[in-house]
């Protein structure tokens, strides 16, 4: 025996596998079922072959006549778990002469099958399902027969699009039918990251507020100052809108736009003293940061949820955002805004929930739309 | 008093500042030194007050005849700490007024400002320096007079573009005359992240190699399989390439690439069954990842150190690195490649910094040029 079996590094990675596939292979040397293998599936002729099979972890379908149909997916995990022999026109198929056909098949069999097997080796019941969507997982100890799915289950390649509209198309059927969305992402190493995907809605607890403040101001360059210090208090305790420096009160130029929005604002140009109105401030803010106007409907959506919205640049995501008073909890929330159309790469994407994840705060896709709607992305081990 | 003064919230986010420069106003609010603003620079001409300017923090530089000449950031700070009072042809000048001149000569002022705003108020002397970096700071407790300085500081709004080549360049003349490097960097709500940058030489403590193992495999789609147990386990244990999945090992491509390289491996086409020798492998590489020329350069040069490198895609870097043997210690460095010529945005880069930091891994940037050098980021609290 190797020394180096079954051992999970210190930071969680997989080394080597496990052997228990070997030790069952060798109990069904003799006597294993056969499965002929089909254009696109598999099937299991002899009864009591089948019904063993089904049986024990509900592979295939069972057929009228008492034969067994297995998917290629299914198929193809039961021989190389030693489960059943398989054979085209008489001859027995090998594993890699097995995944070549499916994968002349199914663009990124190698993907699905990875997934499959991890669920199944993790000791989940995984039927394959119908497209979009690769599996449907049931709760641990349930099956077809007697627990509806738990989880419906998206595999993925690293190099594949994060594709923010697909993904929300597959919450909303998933959230129809009350299941939860995992996405399983395999990396060049085929190791697999699983992120438990939702539809949020963020609310926040600032109460309604008191009489609006009213500020004067100066923009400077990319900042504006609220230089009295009575305006610059009452305007930060009243939302904790921008950073005292000194008894100087700096804003920056999103704060400013909603506080010019809301009326409780007034900026003048630094330099000739002139007084900016909205249009021309967003003007100016469009040229410094060019998509200004997306983050500014998400900030905008968010502070009118009674969430405080501050920037997450120390995250690297556009916001951080507290559902609580900023002094007594956490930011609940990081807020990276997108158009809904947004397609991106799928490191970026596990870099930002890692991110979040490090500092205990869950990410959170704002998709502008014509509504805005949030989707958190959270790491799972299922 | 407001009841919020001095308070950092639980994320370290300060959000309230000190009222140390009120109280410090109202001391010297009789008889305050008296300074003349001139086109670039201010001077206080009366040398006892001059001398007693310099003597408490060191501001400016003293001029024969007594008189003391202070740079515009000097100046515009010993105003806002009510330490001088500023005129221009008689007329006193405000602090809004202040800044609007040294906004028109220098561009970014407020940039600049608020980092040696922050860096006094840590305690620090300070002195501005010639372009193209912004500040001399000293060692706590040390002066121009008596000590060298520490660090060198270059302030950078997270707006600018992060720039490796001129990074580099920068590091190459700290590192001459042994001074460190921070990179100031200012968020759009006046709060300053602080980055250590380093060059760093990663060794790996792999020993002497044995006889390299020969290992035959078949490509799939993306993914590389040895097939014969004897030689995955051979080719694993030699240097922790890929991943052993149930018998079979399974390789990346760029872990391919380099076995081809070092001619420890045959690769043959799954579909064919015919030969692929390195040089169309790296075509059929290339084609799946646009940027595998520039990773493999950097896999190939720390494998070469005798480091081990695997994938970094869980945190959402290119490499994990690890210096020691992988089961007993954890990866030491996450590793980006890029051109030697990269320009990215700064929130990519704060990012990046946030997730090693969380991991407690270092964040190497492989730069490739003609030669391969790793440049280290590190979030420090100075």
């Amino acid at each position: 025996m190797n020394e180096f079996l079954f051992k999970v590094d210190v930071d969680g990675h997989c080394w080597l596998d496990d052997h228990t596939l070997k030790i069952s292979q060798s109990v069904w040397l003799n006597g294993m079922p056969e499965a002929e293998l089909l254009e696109r599936a598999m099937i299991i002729k002899e009864e009591a072959e089948a019904s063993q099979i089904y049986n024990k972890g509900y592979f295939g379908t069972p057929q009228s006549g008492g034969a067994l149909k297995l998917e290629l997916v299914e198929g193809i995990f039961l021989s190389e778990s030693g489960r059943i022999d398989v054979k085209k026109k008489g001859r027995r198929m090998t594993f890699p002469q097995l995944l070549h056909v499916a994968n002349n098949i199914h663009p990124n069999f190698g993907i699905k099958y990875l997934v499959y097997r991890d669920l199944r080796l993790r000791g989940y019941v995984v039927k394959p399902c119908v497209d979009p969507l690769d599996f449907r997982v049931f709760p641990r100890g349930g099956s077809p027969s007697k627990t509806p799915s738990k989880y419906w289950v998206s595999a993925l390649s690293e190099r594949s699009i994060f594709d923010l509209k697909e993904l929300r198309k597959h919450l909303s059927k998933a959230m129809q039918v009350k299941k939860e969305l995992l996405l399983a992402v395999v990396d060049e190493e085929s190791d697999l990251t699983y992120y438990l995907a939702r539809v949020v809605k963020p609310k926040g607890k600032r109460g309604k507020k008191r009489k609006k403040p009213k500020a004067h101001s100066l923009l400077l360059e990319d900042r504006v100052m609220v230089m009295d210090e009575q305006e610059a208090r009452a305007l930060y305790e009243h939302g904790f809108y921008g950073k005292m420096i000194g008894s100087r009160l700096q804003l920056s130029l999103i704060e400013t736009a909603y506080l010019l929005e809301k009326g409780m604002i007034e900026v003048k140009n630094a330099k000739t003293g002139r007084r900016i109105g909205l249009h021309s401030f967003l003007k100016k803010a469009r040229k410094i940061q060019p998509d200004f106007g997306l983050r500014l409907k998400v900030f905008r959506d968010l502070e009118d949820k009674g969430v405080i919205v501050k920037t997450g640049f120390k995250y690297g995501s556009h916001f951080r955002a507290y559902t609580m008073d900023p002094h007594k909890a956490h930011a609940k929330y990081l807020v990276h805004a997108f158009s809904a159309g947004h397609k991106g790469m799928w490191p970026e994407v596990s870099r930002a929930v890692r991110v979040s994840h490090g500092v205990k705060k869950d990410i959170l896709f704002g998709m502008v739309g014509k509504e805005i709607e949030y989707v958190a992305l959270k790491r799972v081990r299922p």
